[in-house]
């Protein structure tokens, strides 16, 4: 038996939103060409469409993502060319990072298997879109979820980015465990920010079952809030205006 | 004479870092479907082959973005439909704010012309795929440009995610003018962070002359930066390993 010395393929790929029209053309050329798909399942349902006949697809539970990683780097030894899904961007808290550290663990040379990262439209900007113009000027992204940070870590970070007046926006706010986090949250900022902050609480953007309130600092406890949920605080200077959120881009001065 | 109530319509479209297989087949679908088109030329230019014969366009200079907002608007109120472009996302640091303010200023009532936003892959997002996966914990967006910031703001920015140990990505870092800014943003990091902390420099990111640089905090201003730069400034945990900037998705616990 003789074999060919195929050098295996690691693509890193962004889905976006979860509306197959969010996905850059890039990303869907790298999931058409893979060899294999491997993701969490309710990702890999939403670019199902995408994919073809005789491609082998991965659909894992959502807490395996180091055997996903694991598996995905295995594949691509053996020459495949493997995609590794991830809702938004592959690389913002994501699945892209993982794989890289795993292969460095394993002593990667750079090379073998090639790593591609394909970004995709994160949750931050999708919520950012359906809402207004938030993100004008700087912003920060933060996630409650303490299971890998410890919790100090990420208070420090509330409290730094609301007394310097970033526009914050909150990924894993809640889950049916952690439901303290973001009630904590909510009372850092309000050392720093009028009650009347204006606060946008997304769910699902550009899914069939996307919801889009636009509330205020004060309110923010009030509503349906779960881990597919962005939340965006606004800074000293954004406004609400006909059911839009808007950060001037500039400071008058 | 009798006219059509037309009812004009705006689409804010973010046409991702330049390549034409970055741009969401959103944000196509948008260009094409527009009566006319308004941007940057610079910008207007990278995604010509995406025009068709019958369109206006309107390529406008860089310091215009006030008369251009206007004048998308005019053109909506005119029945006609317009989409505005800026290269990344428009929501971020771009037009999609500037033509709601303008909106604002006007009295707009929410629904006449109809606003939607098409967001793309950010110079944040394209900056870090090309160079690994230094996004992976929160991390900020900071523009050097005091143009429309007063420079203390920036500043306290700058230290806060410094301290808090924010992955820091610097917009704007350096103009043909404005040299000494970044030069200060190393000094304030450098306070908080080992001389050897990863820092990436990637210019015009999928673009022909993509340049990507990964260098150190200390190192940082010996290499060239211009306005179409973004710089990322690792945490303290992020590692350069194989020519990919790496930062850990959990701290070790």
């Amino acid at each position: 038996v003789e074999y060919t010395d195929r050098i295996g393929y690691l693509s890193l790929v962004g889905t976006g939103p979860g509306s197959l029209d969010q996905i850059t053309p890039a990303a869907k050329a790298a999931l058409s060409q893979a060899d294999a798909v491997i993701g969490y399942s309710l990702y890999v349902d939403l670019i199902r469409p995408l994919l073809r006949p005789g491609q082998i697809v991965e659909a894992w539970p959502i807490t395996q993502e180091q055997q996903r990683a694991e598996r995905a780097i295995a594949l691509a030894h053996w020459g495949l060319n493997v995609a590794v899904i991830s809702s938004g961007d592959c690389g913002i808290y994501a699945m892209a990072g993982l794989v890289l550290e795993t292969l460095q663990a394993q002593g990667w040379d750079g090379q073998t298997p090639t790593v591609t990262s394909y970004p995709g439209i994160s949750a931050l900007q999708a919520a950012a879109a359906r809402v207004g113009a938030p993100l004008m000027h700087d912003f920060c992204a933060i996630s409650l979820s303490d299971l890998l940070t410890p919790w100090p870590v990420i208070e420090k970070r509330l409290q730094a980015a609301a007394e310097a007046d970033f526009v914050i926006a909150l990924y894993n706010p809640k889950s049916q465990k952690r439901t303290e986090q973001i009630a904590i949250a909510q009372r850092l900022v309000l050392q720093y920010r009028s009650p009347e902050t204006p606060v946008a609480i997304v769910q699902s953007a550009y899914r069939p079952t996307e919801t889009i309130v636009l509330t205020t600092l004060t309110d923010l406890l009030h509503h349906s809030i779960d881990m597919l949920t962005t939340v965006i605080i606004g800074n000293r200077t954004t406004q609400a205006y006909a059911g839009k959120m808007i950060t001037p881009r500039g400071y008058s001065l």
